[in-house]
């Protein structure tokens, strides 16, 4: 089979821009709407996407803007809102963002076991440890734990869920109504796991579901992070701005899964890209000044202030001129100087300046027809910059629709995209091996050697 | 308006009754099976049910019959399944149990808010301590924390997610698109909770829902147990076979209730009933006996012989004889004697023993025409018994058809049940109040002094 691109949908109700929520086309309301969540469901799947992803945090995410303006300041819990979801379509994956940090394992194992048993098998769990101080004071601290503390508790709480996912065997259920024998005892497993953070007996009392383990999904870009991805992960998202750096962590996470005994093939790497599309190269430039046009001029300076840590407020300044001269402020010299860095490379001017920071924070963001976008994607696929790409929509749902309609076939075209789903489950269409149970296993290796 | 019955449907998947999944209408694979979940539920809409119930434990429930012969081992997590049955119904509630012992309030908060959201106003959450050693070692102890201590966490929990669900004023989104005002900050609220058992800042990160909170429901027994129900519970659910029993419980809640200035008739009583209809008392009768029938001989002595915490074991007895006398063991004494005491009295062989111990255990199984069940239920109704019922359907999905199609009705006859719903959330169907939002309420107090 030749090798197809993956892609995920980031979909918040919200959209992804901060000034999404003012633009014509998208539902103000879209952050606590059911229903528009399910029309982007129904989207993406129309698209023959693999996964509808979800990011998730355990605070309310202050700041980023003014924060009355801020649309994100409430949503779903992600694996309720999958739930509900689920039933209203067939073939999507949905990869929910859970804490290592702030859940325990048992918990964790539960409902993405659930979320699989509800959806036949489309389930997918984004491990984070969340690192905000915002989300420790919600869980009884006053300050988070310290980066490696947070990694090595996330490494066990791993390995302990995916230990409760092989509680029961495939073959378990008998249900002979006949005899009145249901399961074979031999096939259900206690969990015995006592390690540094988690003393878990086990079994799960949710039973092993179609993928046997939802997809394990990480976003790590740190020395930490990585290692834990390439250790663990099957899907990694990830933010680049260039082919050269994606090439560099692709082929780093690559080689570190090789060393680990992993088969490349089995972690899809995807970036994030921000499309904005046009039939026309100049409608696609009117799609992008629409929307950063709604920026609010407060937000944008908040922005800026944001990212400095509060070292560069250009409150009073004219923001169709260039960036002023200031005073260095005890606050963030480095970030500081990365923003005039910009400003003087790009000679933006303040309103430019934010427009631009706004857009791109982290994401890859192409302007252009669908063939410009297609090619862009193609590049990073075939020279290993991308197995995939998670797509984030600036505003929708039109964002997500013009991709669907002019993108999408264009990928097609070029043989690089399904025209249909290829199997049942998220694990199947993204071509990712299925687990086998290690008590199975184990049985297996016994007899072999007997 | 004329005081009506409220009714709940305990439908678990699997059946109430340990031999529910061998009788020939209940789908063996029911307890995994979204499919008859989402017909389970649309059937207890259409009886025009307030709420559908699950239960739930953090553990395998091993134990209550042979370990194989078990349809309970494994089911959905409840708040994921809830949320998924939630687009697929319009009008019934649903109440999904949650630990306060094994879970973060910051995350049961979101859950049930999402749930509420996702639903448009019908969760409930029924608070538990979960009571059992299986549990604790799922979650890193060895043994259960004293039952004292797991009430004082429970009340503290409870206190806290009720914060968090004010977090955010009714009014508080504006979302003008012109101002780029989204929300107003001033009713936007930090939680600021530091007690003993949690230390939570805030603010929710999922809005105000339908209901403001979700409905508060518990099933406290013990003194700890109905100190709690009193003071917090909007909804009790609870077991009696007698109805001199069942008066006692329901004055002295009600009692303790205005003891604490709460007004009784926002605490709803609802016990367990488990029923048998038959268009005659004969085919009631059959009914029943076919279900007993379903218990394996072993399931029935190991049921007997968990009860007595493995002090009487009759393998290998005359199971149609009378129980036998027995040497006094080490094991549990008074249990023992209780189990003789119903055989004496009932003049019960031990398989009438056991079948009995089976179907009633905690539950009140009543046997008859719709008239006779009707009337029971009325004159428990009518007698400070009850507010409602919880239904358990002693088998499925016919079981709570026979009680839609044949005992709805004769309620309705009779006055006592509704003809339609009369609201849109679970609060407005039971009659409850909308809680006022605590700092709308501090604000509005403060207007008034000046």
């Amino acid at each position: 089979m030749t090798r197809k691109i993956r892609l995920g949908a980031f979909l918040p109700g919200s959209g992804q821009h901060i000034a999404a929520w003012r633009h014509p086309d998208q539902p103000a309301d879209g952050a606590t709407s059911l229903a528009f969540h399910a029309d982007l469901a129904r989207e993406a799947e129309r698209g023959l996407f693999d996964a509808y992803f979800l990011a998730d945090g355990l605070a309310v995410a202050f700041g980023g803007g003014t924060e009355g303006g801020n649309a994100k300041v409430a949503g779903f819990e992600p694996v309720t809102l999958f739930s509900a979801l689920a039933p209203l379509t067939s073939n999507i994956g949905f990869i929910a963002t859970a804490s290592t940090t702030y859940e325990e394992p048992y918990n964790t194992a539960r409902k993405f076991a659930s979320l699989d048993l509800i959806s036949g098998g489309r389930a997918g769990w984004n491990v984070v440890t969340t690192a905000t101080e915002a989300a420790a004071q919600n869980f009884n601290l006053d300050r988070q734990l310290p980066n490696a503390d947070r990694y090595k508790r996330a490494v066990e709480h791993v390995e302990v869920v995916k230990k409760l996912w092989d509680s029961f065997e495939d073959d378990v259920f008998i249900r002979d109504k006949e005899t009145g024998v249901f399961y074979d005892t031999s096939r259900v497993h206690h969990t015995d796991h006592a390690g540094e953070h988690f003393k878990v007996r086990g079994p799960l009392n949710v039973s092993r579901s179609p993928q046997g383990h939802p997809v394990i999904v990480q976003a790590g870009q740190s020395e930490d992070g990585r290692g834990l991805a390439a250790a663990t992960a099957e899907v990694i998202f990830t933010a680049h701005q260039r082919l050269d750096t994606a090439q560099e962590f692709y082929r780093d996470i690559k080689a570190r899964a090789r060393g680990l005994g992993r088969d490349p093939g089995h972690i899809l790497i995807m970036p994030g890209v921000s499309p904005f599309v046009g039939r026309t190269e100049a409608e696609a430039q009117k799609k992008y000044d629409r929307l950063t046009s709604l920026i609010l001029e407060e937000d944008g300076i908040a922005l800026i202030r944001g990212l400095t840590g509060g070292s560069l407020d250009l409150t009073g300044h004219d923001l169709d001129g260039p960036l002023p001269e200031l005073e260095p402020t005890e606050g963030n010299q480095s970030r500081q100087a990365l923003i005039r860095q910009i400003a003087d490379e790009n000679g933006f001017t303040i309103r430019q300046l934010y427009q631009w920071v706004a857009s791109a924070r982290g994401h890859f963001t192409v302007v252009g027809t669908p063939v410009q976008i297609a090619y862009t994607l193609q590049e990073w696929f075939e020279n290993e910059g991308a197995d995939g790409f998670n797509i984030l929509p600036p505003w929708l749902p039109t964002g997500l629709t013009d991709f669907v309609d002019l993108v999408i076939p264009e990928l097609q075209r070029r043989g690089l995209f399904r025209t249909e789903y290829e199997g049942r489950t998220l694990r199947e269409n993204l071509g990712l091996p299925y687990p086998i149970n290690r008590h199975a296993a184990a049985r297996a290796a016994v007899q072999a050697a007997e």
